[in-house]
């Protein structure tokens, strides 16, 4: 770890025995079009100076829940197989130390390793994919791991009907026909997220991972895949509100790309989907 | 006033006899995030050119208006309450020459002096306030008069049966308890802007101050804090439009900061804000 | 034709004898506010890269259109006349060839020479006009030609019954009177234009006209007369489904202005509607 | 004459019977690679507030001047020679009111006219261009009046041994071998002004055209075609000085195109280089 | 002081009993034209990212320097006395430990407090300032304290005859009056920086004030007050190089203004004048 | 190959049997600090648009050169041994086709595999190395092959006396300390470039590596290492001219990062020196 910034909402409460642990994860070694997404970490702690510790949402104050910023993963440049196992150990440790992970990326790629660690901890694993696109690809410019494949690698890890996807709205045919296999499957928007509670019961434990180009380029310039015809942070949230009372044992927030997010509105809205994910994980 | 540089669209009406008055405050000395609404008026003046004199919505051309863009206010850099004056002073001027105020800022916190001086002219003076932030705070950085207090102060002089806030969705808990106590308190969105005709006749002297971040920073990416989860311009214009035939004194539209607006969209809306606004208020 | 680097997600069917021409036309020569369109036709190839050639929405993939994308027409810098002639010439050829023309601008003046030589070759053309303005000036700045008054010249060609106008929110007293008396004309939103399919059968030939700046600046940053309270790239996608099915003999996609679009988002929707567009078009 | 405001170190003064009135002509409909000098006036303006009207340099403040912002030209947007012939004739009646002519650009073709206008009152004129380009192009696109075809004009209604030339780097093999046959043509640097006054006397009626690209796009960004390898504002002031005492009747200041400025460093050194020669000229 | 995020390249030495403390002050509350220098500490520490801790130039390392980053100053909004107060406790306190201070600004307010504190521990103080702008307004916008203002405010209270000003190229008639009067005064260049020690010998206390600003906008774009003909990165590194060998009790360096540093490159010349500079002082 | 477009100012001599070819090399995945380099090739195309074929320094044209402008190569996204494999393969068929290559980046790791090609073609190549920083670290990030040791790999595989470096201003200790024990080195300017002449004669074969973060960041931003105190785009010139007559079979042009080049400066400086290169070495 070599950032000790904490994020600004949280300063009062950092304690190192805290049940949740937010990290960074400054990685894009393997972005395709636009890389950039390395600064996210950075960015979202700058942005959260604006923000408040309070949500008039939820009615709670990040002030009240114990949890402690650790700083930035440190990574390699080399290959990718590396990173993933230095993502894996940290994760590992956090689940094995009883702690709730909150990761921000960083590209997609990232969630595969963490999912991993969890799954050990937590078999039951349930896991949520938010997102513009499908990342099922078989491999991406002949590499198994990279953020256009993860959800393909997840999908070797966990059962199908544990999975459940959200959003999609891009990919290759060969993507949407796979994903239109699996059970829980509902692409274009997030307005099915309240049949997740019809499915799984509230101890299970669950993974949320948002890959935040969901959310429209007009919400969400800063990202390296910019998708029209997206849904707002308005929608997103809404969404994210139905996880209330669920046993979310971690999540993630990637792809934010901060070179593209000159008026820093991107790094605004993930630093409040960060606040409010915590308010709902860390009340428990 | 150092600037005679009228509003384009307003060139043609611009008779110094005119009821009503546009004025600019450059000032941003107490924002504590991104400074930059001090060149909020000379954006909205030159984004002007680019919107037209005539509103297909309300069907009526501002060359039919009798109004006068007098320049922007010299304001000094020292104490915070200097600038208060001078604001009071010259608001005071308009409303004893039975001018109407049309303010264009600057932060939020010069909407207080103009309040004070409408105040004294029209004792049962009713105040609007639209924004994404409470400004409630009872002090900030240990100072009274700030844009993060600014309607507490209002609040000090209004009674608050004469006080209508719309559209908050971001503040302390303590700012969000004292607002829940107001009567007349909508946050989140506008929805209810047309209950206001059902507490307040069409005589009553209205003010209305306008903080341009209630607007999402998708459509409005230009403001020192912008905060997710806002409404849209079309949102804002149709509560607007709510304010047709209602007895308006004045306005103001206050922190847009030119820095954070790289492509012009929020300076665009500013302006496009101001000129529906002059017609509605200019249509007695 | 002075650029050969074709659109990537079409790369594959790259053949010369397509069906289906795509043409960039850099001009903005009578551009009023901020020039910059004649960027436009190489942003859209570039921010291709970043969009996938399969729709979802649709359920096909451009792979399986036959088309071609020609490059960019050379266009001269002197006076408007001798420009439109050259657009003029290249169309008249490609409907001559029985190609059909998707044509992206440069600004909207580019419109009327390709529906000229469009009619000679389809007596019975329809026109759709999809803007955020009316365009119906008699003339502009003492010249007949310019992006401001290009409708009202195409409306010398048609009649007005063979008319159809979306969207228009902008434009002087006398456009919005004008456009009043066409038989066609839905203002401020598009949620009209499944009436088109009531209007003309699915023979008749069509052309349409999509000035982008009908979205809303939020979306759509990258162009010069950005006008608030526009629609979103859903909005405008979810009208163009409706075109499904009808003989679209040729459409053109104009006023993408790069200088005004940072984080590229614009260019991005540009791309993404070209695509949908193609296939809706090429669905023959 | 549609805009009022004045440039801000120059309020003082501005009364209208001043012997220097300046004046800007947005005008660009010719510009090749890069559009955007039409806003060079306005940024000139706005980036004078950030200047003092004191020169150290020269020891002279522009208080002490006697001269008047006349604002800009209403150019139309049709043909070229529309253009030039409005440009001709506010210049004449600058000339023929026996005021010196201070012109803020704009592209480069502005030049034309006003020597023409300047030529008709001073049959004994020289011209002094200083410039990266050549700007020698028998016509261009197809056109004999456009930015990179001006000098090539102006030589032809200014006799050759009139005409000094500086600091060109960048044209066709044409122009050069062009330039190069002319008695007073001096590439690559300003080195060579202090020969001006070997060549002409005092009294000599001098017209100065500056091309501000012939600066190197590290101190001047903002221009529309920037050549690497050219000189700084300190090298460029420097030259300047050498005109001190010389008669000069009028001079332009071109292609600032502020789009591609987004510091603002190029407005100011633009605002800089208009307060140094009002300063030189002025001091009579 | 409210962030504990280290410079980048000093973090191994980071022990709190260093003999050289560095600090940020986030004030920019008097800036007049364009303000954000408040963000200027934060992005000389993330641009350190990109400078290495070893400097060829010095032959020496900063890992061997002792000293400690203990973050930004927590700085009140209201008047500019209650700030002045804080920092000048904060340089008293490390004056009297027997450290040494580095403090990176925010605006040149700043040097005054700090100043004060030196002088009151080292009564033989000499005061070296470099900057582009005299700053010797008796007031500014009716205010004493001001960057406009602050080093006559020091010249208050240091003997001319321990004063050395470098660099100034703007400022007003009466501040280059006041500035010639000093016996030691060196515009418009750095050249003479090796007189200084001429002047003073080795063991005198020096402090230095570095107002960014005096290099030439195209090395240093991002400050608030661009003025042209500055000096490069070399100039004024070359400059300090001749402070070796002296008794450098204090430095700051001043007015780096990252709203107007899109490309990051003043944030990169700050953080290496802060390398240099601390290497140059540290050296003891 | 997936490019298609060429160089602007190459189309009219676009032979593919041409002696000269350029390619571009989109790679970027070692880049440590702001990845975007894989931009390049892209950008470096576009900014020829606005340069001249004619060197008014070397009185020649491109035209009259015989090179071929074939695109970019694909890059993989999965270990950087496979894109070294993937260059040095095109690489190693253009030496073998007795084509001299010209190469533009992407990062500075692509030298090493087509110093590798052209070493087995020329046994005594000799190699000149212009940069800011040494890149000359044992491995980076525990990687070998990395932008920042780049420069060590080519000294495994070239004999030191066959190396000259030239400019270096940035590095770590141990870099410096490896660099001076090299016979040809010559660190912080280009001043020597002139001496290669007395070290190699006119046959011998020369490859020349330009990391155009040599120049300042005042003449080239757009970079993702920017180091403070480089040369200007005119020094780099100078020294590049001393290569005219010399036996150049191949450079390269890298470390161009287009998203930290808001006004394209930097863009069409690389654009410019790459037309000098062609004319000097196609000049045989």
């Amino acid at each position: 770890m070599n950032r000790s910034k904490p994020l600004h909402f949280l300063e009062s409460s950092s304690i190192s025995d805290s049940h949740v642990w937010l990290w960074g994860i400054p990685y894009d070694g393997t972005t395709s079009f636009k890389p950039g997404t390395r600064f996210g970490p950075n960015a979202i702690r700058t942005a959260s100076d604006g923000i408040e510790s309070y949500s008039p949402y939820l009615g709670r104050d990040l002030k009240d829940i114990s949890f402690y910023d650790c700083g930035d993963l440190e990574v390699s440049f080399s290959s990718v197989e590396k990173v993933l196992d230095e993502i894996y150990a940290f994760a590992a440790r956090l689940f094995n130390e009883k702690r709730r992970s909150s990761a921000i990326g960083g590209e997609h790629t990232i969630t595969f390793p963490i999912v991993r660690a969890a799954l050990e901890h937590y078999p039951d694993l349930h896991v949520v994919h938010i997102d513009a696109h499908c990342d099922m690809r078989e491999e991406y410019a002949g590499e198994r791991y990279s953020h256009a494949s993860v959800m393909r690698r997840v999908l070797e890890v966990i059962e199908p009907d544990r999975f459940f996807g959200f959003g999609m709205r891009s990919g290759t045919e060969e993507g949407f026909r796979f994903m239109k296999k699996l059970p829980h499957y509902y692409p274009f928007s997030l307005d099915k997220m309240d049949e997740l509670g019809d499915n799984i019961d509230s101890g299970t434990p669950l993974y949320i991972t948002i890959d935040l180009d969901v959310l429209d380029p007009a919400f969400f310039p800063g990202t390296g895949a910019p998708e029209p015809c997206g849904i707002s942070v308005k929608d997103l949230h809404r969404a994210l509100l139905t996880l209330e009372g669920l046993n979310i044992v971690g999540f993630d927030v990637v792809e934010l790309s901060p070179p593209y997010d000159s008026a820093g509105i991107s790094s605004s809205a993930a630093s409040f989907i960060v606040r409010e994910m915590l308010l709902i994980m860390g009340n428990l």
